[in-house]
């Protein structure tokens, strides 16, 4: 166990942390960062403590934060105290947390997936917005979902923008990485049913034969699935569109589709 | 009609267009930007020109363009040309869409909604990110409602990202802002059913007893709606949370009630 004290803005751990918020080192270092005591709480809660866990020295005494700061020393973590100013600086918000936490990257193989495990996964397509992302982890979270398979380019899951709009569903959540020419034979592998909302020969999303587990996939924000994605599901369906649109924010028609799926196989 | 080209960064024509991205200005011209050929496709089909077209000069030729200019033109507007560089400028971003346009902000009192025009309306509370806001337009185009009033301090409706969330919506959906101390009497001095998702003593959102018009609420991102809020709704519903947390992205709520409703109230 270790604990220290950070004043310096130079000081290298303080670089090393706050290069974190770069998708680059990030990569490098298999690592990212979560603020705030609700968060980190919540990760801790699931069973994820992080390995350095960073707080303001003019914190307000908290029993959750005492309880996280106890697990991660216990677990041979390291926790750093510093300054309001250098904790801003190392999440790059004015008003800072009072509390950071870096976390190991989980592993996002599709190996590490166990389908068995839900009735519902959500599927992303080059989902290219943060706040997307963590949304569909959210919601995921909430209708009981096991995980988020994210194809192609996607927006990075452990960029802060991303961890935040999750909600903690970061932790609960597991998140996959594919290529669609790699997710399509692992799906095929086994049972599974790949749903997309679609124009091309649908059937009313409402009372379509979903099945479990029910693969629900949406596509990137401005172009929707490719042709192809959409033909290669074994089922397409339709969502009423009265306006002038004829498509929903991405995250909102998984969530729309995630719950009418979530009734149809029985909650 | 009118037409000029602009070379000069330091233009005040310039400067008073680039003002818009600042709330403050808006407010004080009472004007706001749209950006990109579709969106000012989607404001012309809706019925809105811009007062104000900027156009850059090394564009591709396109039909739906010149239609723009052509209408702008006839209708006492002003078309600008000028480089990529000053678009860029004007809009904050460094790929600049081609086109931009400048528009009157409408007139979002509450005295302009007819409520019998639609069975749907959107309501949002203290909804703080322009994106959630936008997304919430979206959906309100895609169900048919009316339009979606802001109570109390939410996000501006006229922000380039609410607008570009909206993709277009905020030219066929009714804005309203108004302090919830006028909205609940002017809601009462007629028909209408206030609906929100709550924890108190509410019933299953799946099969409640929807009326219209049917005016669903969602709250702060961070804290939800007020207590007070809640008790004087006609309807409080309950959506299935299966995982850690206890309530979805406000948007995302927004919307997969919204379907319920429309299902409800007979597509």
């Amino acid at each position: 166990m270790s604990r220290r004290q950070i004043t310096g803005f130079s000081n290298p751990t303080v670089k090393a942390l706050r290069a974190l918020r770069d998708k680059k080192h990030r990569k490098a270092a298999g690592k990212f960062l979560a603020e705030g005591l609700r968060l980190l709480t919540d990760a801790r809660e699931s069973g994820h403590l992080p390995e350095v866990l960073v707080m303001a020295e003019e914190r307000d005494p908290h029993p959750l934060l005492a309880a996280l700061e106890a697990d991660v020393l216990a677990a041979g973590g390291e926790v750093i105290e510093t300054t309001a100013d250098i904790l801003s600086k190392i999440t790059g918000k004015d008003n800072a947390q009072a509390v950071c936490g870096v976390f190991a990257e989980f592993d996002t193989g599709l190996a590490a997936l166990d389908r068995s495990k839900a009735k519902i996964w959500l599927v992303a397509q080059a989902l290219r917005d943060p706040g997307n992302l963590g949304t569909m982890l959210r919601t995921g979270d909430a209708v009981g979902a096991g995980g988020l398979i994210l194809i192609d380019d996607c927006a990075d899951p452990f960029s802060a923008e991303t961890v935040r709009a999750s909600m903690g569903a970061i932790f609960t959540q597991q998140v996959a990485q594919a290529r669609w020419e790699d997710f399509l034979p692992w799906l095929r592998g086994d049972a599974g049913q790949l749903v997309a909302a679609s124009l091309r020969d649908a059937v009313p999303y409402r009372g379509a034969p979903y099945a479990a587990p029910c693969f629900i996939m949406v596509g990137n924000e401005s172009r929707g699935l490719p042709e192809d994605y959409e033909l290669a599901c074994d089922l397409r369906v339709t969502m009423p569109m009265k306006g002038r649109a004829d498509s929903l924010n991405a995250a909102v028609a998984g969530a729309v589709l995630a719950y009418e799926v979530l009734v149809a196989l029985g909650g």
